[in-house]
């Protein structure tokens, strides 16, 4: 017997909510943010064959939808609060949604993000999660605050989710263990929530990189009405990235997307407090370059010398 | 040229925000409820050919889409405040989406509730939009309200988005003015907000009509643990569906789905001030039956004859 919508949404996405007034059930879900606080909303679509693979394990696919909006909330120094999930599926596949349910609410739990409504549907294969998250009134991170003389830093390692992608489509060839952690990497990415938080009153702007460092960075400079240098060399990439060619290497970490990590600006003046804020949340950053009053994005290689930016982004409306 | 995927948000999505502190372009929107409010959050996704025929013209879809949501606020006695649009489109086509944007915006305007934030992106044609309002803490409608001896009302008319449906699939023959007419209730509802915003404190319970009057009102009566009598032959129809048969008329009104009309619950102590609620927001209501202790959900035809209850209710997960 096939599961109706509404069996489907008991048995897989039904919880009993704590923070919320109202979750799952009713025509809306309540809630209230806390006295003094800003919502931060955001809302991303996923879409077979475009933002992930056919292959890819049914949990890390629920891991990495909520991940790619916690990310989100992360760049503007939001504490998760709550998400709405909407569904479209070509018919009912228990595995999957077991599997996918499994994902999704046990990255949720780790952060404290209630689901608390949504939808589903037949139809071809969509995922659509609007999240909530909290900051406190005013204290948003966000892409217009860089100034001339900021520091230019990312967390963690950029480009593996990228090599991944390459491997997969066989470009690259990886060996298991290179191809397992960058595998990982892209199924499963962590979204750098602690650290968006503990950056609030220290990064002057910050976004997080899903569509390729340079695009997602250019983001920030024409929103700030800056330029920036970046030490093309020094981006921090993983050892399974380090294992490929310097053209790969520069490729993936300047224009991979999918990484999720935070890109951020901060005053040289506030280095021990970006350094700290890293420690409190366990992710290392990297001080990548810098930003400056004239225009333009220029990218430098370890000797100084200018890369000509010849390095794509992520476009959803171009293949 | 083809429009990318910033541009195509920047040309037909970016607005200035008024109440929100920051719209679209950033990580996240930004906005406060005000104090003593609760948030309710909807989320509804659109999958063309189950949600929506292709024969729609792109403004009244663009309409449906925000009406479907802002109609899940009025069953709850929400205020429209802000929404996120998420699209999936198969191809930039400019005429589309010129025309979305404007029968979207325009129901927005009306409502008065800003588009802060989403997600384009290539893909099978998908809508998911999420819609945030304001109710008084405590105040709103909610599905388990309703009490044993409540009267039972409806909204508007039932019926008329089924019978247009009928007609398309070609299983009923309309006359000119009937199918345009029915039509638009298909593709263009009217949500019932200022409905649901005067029925505070009046209804004790209260739900949409999307997927058939009796399947939604079930749930009502499920949430609520009571019974119901209706009165089938009381039912609220267009002219347009008085022009055919009995049979179709009872299929349509009651299991028809894509009402959007409010099903509320009140007790016959407030006759007077639901008459006034509905004047109030130049809405027809009419009593439809009553609740009772008795489990179960009886129908009964203008002699007060007992009518087997064969009608089905629409569930996105079976055809």
């Amino acid at each position: 017997m096939s599961l109706g919508e509404f069996d489907l949404i008991a048995k897989y996405f039904t919880r009993t909510v704590k923070r919320a007034a109202l979750g799952v059930g009713d025509d809306c879900a309540l809630f209230a943010a806390a006295p003094g606080m800003q919502l931060a909303v955001s809302s991303d679509m996923l879409v077979e064959g475009r933002h992930f693979l056919p292959t890819v394990p049914a949990q890390r696919l629920g891991h990495k939808a909520l991940a790619v909006n916690l990310s989100d909330l992360a760049a503007c120094g939001a504490r998760p609060v709550a998400f709405t999930l909407a569904l479209a599926l070509p018919r009912v596949d228990e595995t999957l949604l077991a599997g996918f349910a499994r994902g999704l609410l046990a990255l949720a739990d780790a952060h404290e993000c209630e689901l608390i409504g949504g939808d589903t549907t037949l139809g071809p294969f969509n995922i659509c999660i609007t999240v909530f998250g909290e900051v406190p009134h005013g204290q948003a991170l966000l892409r217009s605050g860089a100034q001339a003389g900021d520091d230019l830093y990312v967390s963690g390692t950029l480009g593996d989710a990228r090599l991944a992608l390459e491997a997969f489509r066989g470009h690259i060839v990886l060996d298991g263990a290179a191809f397992e952690s960058t595998r990982r990497a892209m199924e499963q990415p962590q979204p750098r929530v602690a650290l968006g938080i503990a950056l609030r009153g220290v990064a002057t702007s910050a976004i997080d990189v899903s569509d390729g460092l340079l695009g997602d960075l250019e983001h920030v400079l024409r929103r700030s009405n800056v330029g920036a240098e970046v030490r093309v060399d020094a981006l921090p990439r993983s050892a399974a990235l380090r294992g490929v060619s310097l053209a790969w290497q520069r490729e993936c970490t300047l224009a991979g997307g999918d990484d999720y990590e935070l890109v951020f600006t901060a005053p040289p003046g506030r280095a021990a407090q970006v350094i700290e804020a890293a420690r409190s949340a366990h992710v290392e950053v990297t001080r990548i370059g810098s930003v400056s009053a004239a225009l333009g994005l220029h990218l430098l290689d370890c000797d100084g010398q200018a890369l000509a930016n010849s390095f794509g982004s992520f476009d959803h409306f171009k293949t």
